[in-house]
Order: C-alpha cells, then structure tokens, then sequence
C-alpha cells in the first residue's frame, strides 16, 4: 500500500522535523541524525525534574508530540517499531537533566527497558539523579508474565508532567508515576492490522472479525471476535476491563490507533459511556489519536481511579494541541425546540382582484405543463411543467387560507406554500424569492423593487447568473423592464427566454451535465414560463 | 468493510451525543431528533454575533466539534454527505440569535446553500438579523461553475469566531469572513475514497495512483497521478495552489482527510514546508484532522494570507480540542550534542591479585563455554556459552586497559566493556548490573551489598524475579550466602541452579517460548555458569 512517506530511512527524522517545524520554535531536536534521534524543549532551564520518554516511532502523537510545557522536557525517537539506542537515550538525558533529576517513562518492551535503564545507568555515573519507571498497563494477556506498556502511558506522562511543572522533586514525581501506573489498565480492539512501512501488510484479521487485545505494533490480540457494530465491540472492550475497575470514579482515555475516522471515535465515545461500566466513568480524555499503531483501524480504551490531586494535573493546562484535555462527562442535555418551526399561519382574507391575478397565473402554468414538460426533456429530467403545474394547482387549492389583501404577507405566505408543496431546489429558490420579496415589501419598497431584492436574495443562494440558462434569463430582464409597464416586461422576457436557446453551456442546476449540442436551439424550461406569465398579465 | 458504528439511521445522532457527551459540559443538543440535530453551546447567552454552520455529516469534527467558546455557536448536522432540512438550520438560528444577529457560514453545496438560504429568510420574517457567507475555497476544478467548499472554511470560522468573541458586529464579522473567503484557496489529495457507511467502497483509485482535487464526499479529482512518495505528491498540491498565492506571507492549514497516520502526516508538514511554496508559509494550522472525508486516506491543504489582525484571531484561544492552534514556522533548531555520550575511559592501573581473580573468572568460563551452549540448546538458542565465553575473551584481551586498583571504577569500567562486546539483551542487562554495583561501591558500600544493589537493579531494568528461570536463581542466593563465605555462596549458587531443572515455565528470556516437557530436567544456563563461577571461587 502506498504511504505519504519519502524514503524509509528517512521516515523517523523527517516526521521529527515536521513536528519541530509546527512546535512554533518551542522544540528543537539534537544533532546525532542518524542515529540519535531527539525531541528536546527549547524552553527548558533544567530548573525542575526532566520527564524522558520515547520507545520505537509509529506511536504518533506519542511521543515527540508531547513534549512541551506541563508533559515531557525530551522524546528519544526509535525507528518504527524499534527501540532507540542507549546512545540516544542518554543523549536526551544528559540534554535536558538538571540539579533536580530526570524521570525516564518507558513501556514495557524489552528493548526499551534495557536500552533506557543502562543509558540511566551511565548518566548516573555522571552524577546525575534518574529515575525510571515502566508503564504495562494492558490487560489484554493476563498470562504474559510482564503485560505491555499502551495507551495509559499518557495518564504518567501528564500527570507527572504536571507535577514536575509545578515544582515538585523527582522522588514525590515517581511515586506518583509508580501509583497512577499501577492502578491504569488498557486494552485495544481492531478490525485491521496496521501497515509498516516498506512491509507488506499482514492480512491477519478477517472482514466481519475484530481482534481484542493486539498490541500497538500488530501483535497477535487474545482473540478474534464476529463484529457485530460499535455497541457488541465496546462491550466486549470493557468486559476485559471491568474485573480490574474498583467501584472508584475512574477517568477514561479513549484512543485512536491511527485509522479510525472520527466520526466512529465519537459513536464509540458514545457507546462506552453508555457500557457497563459507563457508570463508573466520569472524566473521559478523547477520543483522540495518541498512542497510535500508524494507520492501526481500532481503538483503545485505558482507565484510571483519578483522585482529586490526579485530576488536577490532568485538568492542568498545556499548550500541546496533541493531548485533548480532560472532559468532565455530563449527562447528555436535550434542549427544546426552539419556537417558530411551525410558521404562524397568516390570518386569512379574500381580495378579489389579487384572487384573480393569482388564479389567472395559475391557470396559465397548468395550462403549459405539457409545453415545459417537453422543453425540459431537451435539457434536464422532463418534469418542469409538471413541478410548475403541481405547484400552481397546490396554490389555488391553498388561496382560501392566503393573505390575499395583505400583500406584504401573501409574499411571504406564497413562499412558505411553495416550499411546502413544490419539490426539489426549485420549489427552495421560489419560496427565497417569494420571502426576500416579502422582506422587501414589509419595510415598504414597491412591488417591482420588492421583487427585485427576491431575485438578488435568489440568484445569491442559487448561485446563477444571467446567461447561466435558467429563469433568471427571463425574469431580470422582465423586472428591469417593468418600469415601462407591462408590456414592455413581456417583451424583455420574451427576448430573454428566446436568448436561452442560444446558450449551449449551463452554468446552473441539470442542465449543466447536458452537452452543447443537445441544449442548441431549445428554450430553458424555467425562462418559457416566466416569458409566459408575463404575456399572459400583459395581454 | 466493517465500521466502528451501530444502525446506519443513528449513526449521526450517535456521533453527536458522543461529541455533546465529550464537551464538559459546555455543549447541549436540539430536542429535535430524527429530524433536528443540531448542537449548541450551553454556555451562551446570545449578547454577542452567533455563528452558525453544518451540511453534511462524514466532516467530523467539523463542524460540531467546533461548537464553543472562540468559534461556532451552534452546528446543523445532516445525515451522512446529505444537507440537514431548512427546518433543521432554522431551529439552530432561532435557538442561539440574540439581538446581535447571526452569520451562518456555509460550504458552496447546493443543498446546504438552499436549505440555510431559506431557513435564513424564514429567521428574517421573525425580525431577526441574518447574514450568510458561502465558502468555495476548493481550486481543484477550476472550470465547474461553482468552487467547492472544503477545509478553508475552518479559517472562516475561527477568525469570525474570534471576532464574535471579542463583540464585534455583524457587519464587520460578515466583511471579514467574505474577505477571508475570497482569498483562502485549498486542494486535497488522496491514495483512497472514502467507506460511505452502509454502501460498497468505491474502488477508484488504483494501488500507486493518487487522485489530486477529489471532494470531501469522495467526487473524482482532476487527474489521477503516478504516486511516488510524499515528496512528490506535496509538490503535486502546492503546484495547484502557487497560481493563486501572492507573494505576501500565508498561513497555511494542513487538514487530514480521515486515515492518513500521524506518521505520515508529521512528514507531509515538513514537505509542505520543504516545498516551491513554503518560503511563503510563515504559519501552520495542523496537521490535524478537522474537515474530514470519513475514513479516506488523504490530506488537504489550505492557504490564506493573513495580516496581522487575522493572525491575532486565529491565535487566540479556544477550549475546544478540535481546533490544533496557530504555529508559526521556525527554522528546525538543531541542538549540538551534549558531552558525555562517549565515556571518558578511566585511568588504567595494575593490581595483580585483581587480575588473577578476573582472569580466573574469563577463562573458566570460557571453558564451559561447550557446556554452556548444550545446555542452552535445550531452552533457547544453544548461544550463551559463546556469548559468555567471547565476552570472557573480550575482557581478558581489556585487561591492560582496566583500573584494576581502582575498585569502584572497575565495576563500572567492566560493564562498560560488557556492554560494547556481548550482544544482546543480556550483555545490557550484565552491564547494568555492573554499573549499578559500581555506583554503590562508590558510595562506600562493601563489595557484597555492592553486588546485591547491582542485581536488584538488574532485576528492576529486566523485569525477572527468583523462581523465572534465569541465572538470578543462582546469583540472588550466592550473594544472600556470602555473608557467610564463599564456600556457603557456591553451594547455594549451586542449589539455586539445579532448582533450576525442576522450573518448567520460563519467565524471562528466550525460554518463556519453550514448553515446559521441553525445559523439565534441564539447568538454565547462565544459572550454570554462575554456580560454575562461585565453585571455582570457591574452590
């Protein structure tokens, strides 16, 4: 499968680059390429405890992407999937360690455990004071005999780097780091295994199977389950958690493996707070990408009884836009509908001339259904005269309930009749004009004005102009016109219903997928109508 | 393919009581499901502009999880890829408009311009002020009548979103975010569509193709083109951008389109950076994901040239985790270094009973070194004879090099040489074991404790205890003996290594993947080597 990615080689310090690139000049990273990989703070006086972290790359965010101010001083980058070397751990180390000591944070890989406890080892020699704690967090191998370090990293990692920014001493830090390691548990689910780069995929985990409890480098999970949806893999996630979750508040963190797009992250955010142990969850960081697998399609979950010094720290501020901040959980509040979806039916009232004006124009769109019907089929699905035709007969069974002697109203009663009863963007635009011509009409403009300002409110959410083959090419102007009387409107309209025939591009709604040729010499279906109302109040 | 999601028609509200769920608090929805889904902040009060925005869902977290204080007021969510219902944005219009009026903020689809189009004239008939901005930032296709809009939009409603926050009118937020609009210009790229939940993947873009200029909905792009890493594809998108960018500087938003790793993502920000466009990229947003297209494994990128005043706004703080922040672009700082990393070799110095002793030690362990393989070959890979006996070699050919009178730091110089000679876990592991034993032999303790500080750490750093099968069942007793002789140590080194034989599971090391009627009658190796080392001491 194909990567955004350059060379393999290169893929570790070039991603480094990136993220120091967008750090805004807070993170530089030490000069040992290619073997020592480092993320360093640039605004870092060593005045306080120095929290190390790192392992193998394809975690991201985790871990370059959380050093900053309130988390990690330094990341130690590994290749894929690789530890980084004692050289390069101790280069971090020596780099960031201070009079008040460094805490090194490693998840429980051999490699990592041994390469980051003997570069502890030599920067003691040095005089420094490090200490080192190991996070092994997932419960998902019971009978491993040293569970794997995953997700819950991140709970050590901010919260000792709370303390550590607030001043505390190195001992205080890795107790703490030792208590929340202690007490956070993790497991993950995926439906796909994750793609290293340059390997061929492995093709491990079946369509319609998920695998419980496979590690953040595509180990083999416990088992594979039928996957039966969001709900039935939350469940089976939390039912490996539940025994190790005292009836203590817990805080979850709801993590990204990589390839889960986020409107799933939020269904499933959705869904573990709705498990059986939803109620004890009541502060949730995520979902987010933080430990993540490369394109890894799954999730994890880690828990952790936070108490209130815990929650703190984890409330704490930071600048890092990869740790999503902790949320308080909320019962999911519903709020009423706002008044003034159902519009308020205009009080009714007969005016006899403007019942004839509108039956009149009716009458003629009924009239000419057959007519539109077949222009259209030369230029878009054949149904103009009849969306026409169906409005108008609507209208006229509505005219008993119009605001026929309050013209300002019936503009906008007209409107909310035909968005009710005409189908499709059509019947949407008209009930625009209509509305915006009621506007228009309320603050005491003339009619022609009136309806101007409808077709401007029109052609602005529409989109169309004149030439673009539409009604528009009739009714602009036919508007202008009207100045000189009706007449006159009628024949502009004529000519800019005529003119259609001529333009061979659509630049608005169906017409536009139809070829030039077919178009030539064909009238547009909507410009034919508006020429033939204007003829018909004309004549 | 399979999806972290439940019932195809809930998918949506689903998603949305996971974001409201996520807020803190801070975030409410409409009471208006199937239908109305619309979410809103809880932390209003309708004194200042609302904001309002929505289409299609599949965007996520745009545009809900850019609900809140900073950005919009309330988001309208339709189904999957579909515009929500006039009534559905006017509910969202009505439930936050206060007196200073609205702005909806809408991507150049003509559904959504239709559907908020009218609920914006259906507001305007209840007296309330109203404005619309259409965001068509996309220049993938520049002949279609009507640009896209994508992932610019989120430059709109930060700036307009900071300018509401700061009391701004709705006249000046409008002009802002029309000028912003006019001149945000975006393109995406992608190795794969989108998975439409419910419906079959469209298989359109071939392995080792890219579609440049494909839609957040998974439309065709302008061209497919050969897929030759990510330096090539950058340049393939900044191509399409440079025609538009003045010479002035620009932000630059770097969006992931659903399933691009993190990996991949933090070196598509270096090569944006690297590229024929990025001397004018004085600032980053991202990369992060934030106008998605579900899961589709691509990125878009965005650029706008801000003056100072847009800076400001898009640098000024929001809560919400969706948004990344404004970086600006540094030079990538590369720190020299720092001393130490090479160890200053000690002082070489003769002690010949010291001498004698090591000397002892290598060669009878180099002696056992066919022994020793035989009996690895039972429980692992027949190679701990040879690794002791070449590192026995190595230390006897260091011998001159040594500080032999310098007690303190020969332990430490001899783990020093372990670590540089033996391969492998467990010449990290001696070298720890050394080097710790030295820092407490440099405290002033006796040799005895010294060695016991040594292995606890080894034991802390490799994760193994009495009982896991290693060669600690021999050592750990020894040294606990020693207190009473070297005779009392070599019988319980002795004891400690047969107990050995009767261990059928493996704890630690290579053995752990060995079955137990395998191990059975069989004495751990480096165990045997140990008990082998106090009896020649003792001896």
């Amino acid at each position: 499968m194909t990567q955004f990615l350059n060379e393999k080689e290169n893929i570790v310090i070039e991603a480094v680059d990136g993220i120091v690139a967008a750090s805004g000049g807070k993170l530089a990273r030490l000069n040992g390429y290619p073997h020592i990989r480092v993320v360093v703070r640039k605004d870092w006086d060593k005045s306080k405890v120095a929290l190390v972290s790192g392992g193998g790359s394809g975690h991201e965010p985790a871990h370059a992407g959380f050093v900053g101010k309130g988390m990690l001083t330094a990341a130690v980058c590994g290749d894929v999937f690789a530890s980084p070397s004692v050289d390069a751990v101790l280069a971090g180390i020596l780099a960031v360690t201070g009079p008040a000591g460094c805490l090194l944070i490693v998840k429980n890989y051999t490699g990592d455990r041994l390469n980051f406890g003997l570069a502890a080892e030599r920067a003691r020699a040095f005089g420094l004071n490090v200490s080192m704690v190991i996070v092994d967090d997932d419960v998902a191998l019971p009978d491993l005999p040293q569970a794997r370090g995953v997700a819950g990293t991140l709970f050590v990692h901010k919260i000792a780097g709370a303390l550590a920014d607030a001043g505390q001493d190195l001992d205080t830090i890795t107790d703490v780091a030792k208590r929340v390691i202690a007490s956070t548990k993790s497991i993950g689910m995926s439906l796909d295994t994750c793609t290293v780069p340059g390997s061929p995929k492995e093709d491990r985990i079946p369509v319609g199977m998920a695998e419980l409890g496979l590690g953040i480098h595509g180990e083999s999970g416990v088992e594979q389950i039928a996957f039966n949806g969001a709900r039935g893999a939350m469940e089976a996630v939390v039912s490996k958690l539940s025994a190790s979750m005292s009836e203590k508040p817990h805080v979850a963190l709801l993590n990204n493996l990589g390839g889960v797009s986020e409107l799933e992250m939020s269904v499933l955010l959705r869904e573990l707070i709705k498990s059986s142990v939803g109620s004890k969850i009541t502060h949730v960081v995520g979902p987010a990408s933080m430990m993540t697998s490369l394109d890894m399609r799954g999730f994890s979950i880690s828990v952790f009884p936070a108490d209130s010094d815990d929650l703190k720290a984890l409330d704490s501020s930071t600048p890092l836009a990869a740790w999503p901040g902790l949320s308080k959980i909320a019962p999911i509040e519903i709020v009423p509908l706002p008044d003034g979806l159902t519009p308020i039916a205009p009080l009714a009232s007969n005016h006899q001339p403007t019942r004839d004006f509108l039956t009149g124009c009716c009458e003629l769109l009924i009239a000419a259904e057959a007519d539109l019907n077949a222009l259209d089929a030369k230029s878009g699905d054949g149904d103009t005269g009849s969306t026409l035709a169906g409005a108008a007969r609507a209208l006229i069974g509505a005219m008993d309930k119009l605001p026929l002697s309050d013209h300002t109203q019936l503009y906008r009663a007209i409107g909310q009749e035909l968005s009710q009863t005409m189908g499709g963007s059509s019947g949407v635009l008209l009930a625009i004009f209509f509305a915006a011509a009621g506007d228009a009409a309320s603050s005491g403009l003339p009619m022609r004005v009136s309806l101007q300002a409808g077709l401007q409110r029109m052609q602005e959410i529409g989109g169309a102009n004149l030439g673009d083959r539409t009604m528009i090419d009739a009714l602009s102007p036919a508007l202008d016109a009207l100045e000189s009387g009706l007449n006159d409107a009628a024949k502009a309209a004529r000519r800019g219903a005529d003119f259609t025939a001529t333009l061979t591009q659509a630049k608005a709604g169906r017409a536009t997928y139809v070829s030039p040729a077919q178009l030539e010499g064909h009238v547009d279906p909507g410009a034919e109508a508006v020429a033939r109302l204007f003829e018909h109040l004309a004549s």
